[in-house]
C-alpha cells in the first residue's frame, strides 16, 4: 500500500463512533475542485466522523449524470497551473490540462470521480443536492447519481449542520 | 409560493432564537458568487440563526454602491458553464452570460442582489465591511450600501465569531 | 502606526490563551487568494486562538520554494478585477496586474507572503504541507519553505482539528 493509498481507503479498525459531524458545501463543478470534498469527507469518514455532500451551484455536475464521468479542468485565471496565460485559452488546452490531471491523479491511485462518491457512499457519507440547483439546471432526481440522498433546500440544509463543522468549497 | 420560493423567504412562524451562529465570509464579487453568502446567509435566519456577513476582497463589490446593481457573471476559466474556452473570453460573452444568469435567476423568483441584501438585512442579518478592503479600494462608508453596519478590521471579525460556524466564500 | 498596520502586527499584550483553534486550508496559489488565509491567521494568533494552516491544491506554491516569491495574480476570469474581458488574457496582463497588486499591498504596508508566513510563524501559528499535493508536484520537505512543521495527510489533518473552527479558502 503506497502512502497515497491511505488517504483514499481510510482504515477503519480504529473507528469510533463520534458526534463530530463535518458538512463540506460542494460549489464548484471543475476537475480540480471536485477532489477537496472527496478527499476531506472520505479521511473524515475513515475517522469516525459523520460527514454531509451538499451539490450546490456549479458542483452540481458532481452528481448529474452524464456530466460527473466528464468534469474538466481549466487553467485559465489560475497561474497556480503554470500554464501561460496566453496559451491558457487556446482550443484544445482545458481538454489536454484535463488530460495531464487525470493522468496525474491515475498514477497517485486516487479514484475518478465518479467511483470516490461510491467509496464514500459506500462508507456512510450522506450525500445531498441542492433544490435552487436542481430548479436552475432543469434536472430532478432521476438525473442524478444513484447514490443522492434527496434534494434539500437551503433550510433543510441548515437544519441539519447544526453544531457541525462547515466547509465551503 | 413556489418550492424555489421558499428558499428566499423563509417563514419565520416557527422561529426560535437560538445561540446559534453563523458568520460567511464573502470573498469575491462575481454575480455567481455573491449569492450562496445571501441564500445560506437568508435561510440561517429563517431558522433563528444569529448571521453575520463579512465582505472583503473582490465581494466588497457586493456592497459598493454603483457596483453592487452591476455585478457580472464571467463563464472564463469554469468548465461547468459549459460554454467552450476559446468562446469565453471573446468581447460580449461576460455580458451575455450575466444577462442569462439574471433571467435564470429572475425565472425562480431569486431577487436581485440588493433586492437580496435589503431583503437578509431585515431579517436581522449583521453586515460588516472589511477595513483592509476599504483601503484597498479607497472608499470609506460613504461609498457602501447604506444596510452596512459598519467597517471592521480581521481583529474584530475574529472576536465576534468565537463559538460561530464559519464559512468562506 | 497606520489604522492598516493593526491588521498585520497584531498587539499581543491582552493576549489570553484560549482553546479556540482555527484551521485555515488554503486550497489557492494565485496572489491574491494567497492572502486571505494569512491575514485572518495572523489575527486569530494576535487573539490567542490557535492557528493551523494546511497548504494544499494549488496552494502548495504558497509554501514551495522558488515558487513562494512569484505568486502571481490574473484578473482573467474574475469581473470583480475591473480589467475588460477582452483584454485580461493579453500578454503581459498577468505581470502588469501582478504589479498593481503588489504596488497596492505594498502602499498598505501588507508585507510580501514570504515575510508574512514568517511574522505569522513567528506568532505560533502551526504550519503544515499537504502530502498528496507533495506526491502531485513531486516534491518533498527540502523543496519546502523551512517554516514548515510537516507533511500530513488528510487524515492526521481531520485528526488534529476536532472542535476547530474551519476555512477553505
Amino acid at each position: 500500500m503506497t502512502a497515497t493509498q491511505d488517504l483514499i481507503v481510510p482504515s477503519f479498525d480504529d473507528e469510533v463512533e463520534t458526534d463530530r459531524t463535518l458538512a463540506i458545501i460542494c460549489s464548484k463543478g471543475s476537475l480540480d475542485m471536485a477532489y477537496p470534498g472527496l478527499i476531506l469527507g472520505n479521511a473524515a469518514l475513515g475517522e469516525g466522523v459523520n460527514v454531509h455532500l451538499f451539490f450546490t451551484f456549479w458542483g452540481f455536475d458532481i452528481i448529474t449524470k452524464g456530466r460527473m464521468e466528464h468534469l474538466k479542468f481549466s487553467p485559465v485565471g489560475n497561474p497556480a497551473a503554470h500554464i501561460p496565460a496566453a496559451l491558457a485559452p487556446v482550443p484544445g488546452m482545458t481538454s489536454m490540462a484535463t488530460h495531464m490531471m487525470h493522468k496525474s491523479l491515475d498514477d497517485l491511485e486516487i479514484p475518478e470521480v465518479p467511483e470516490f462518491l461510491e467509496i464514500i457512499k459506500a462508507s456512510g457519507a450522506h450525500v445531498w443536492a441542492c433544490k435552487l440547483s436542481a430548479d436552475m439546471n432543469h434536472l430532478s432526481e432521476g438525473d442524478l447519481w444513484d447514490g443522492v440522498d434527496g434534494i434539500i433546500n437551503a433550510t433543510e440544509f441548515i437544519e441539519m449542520t447544526d453544531g457541525a463543522q462547515l466547509l465551503f468549497i
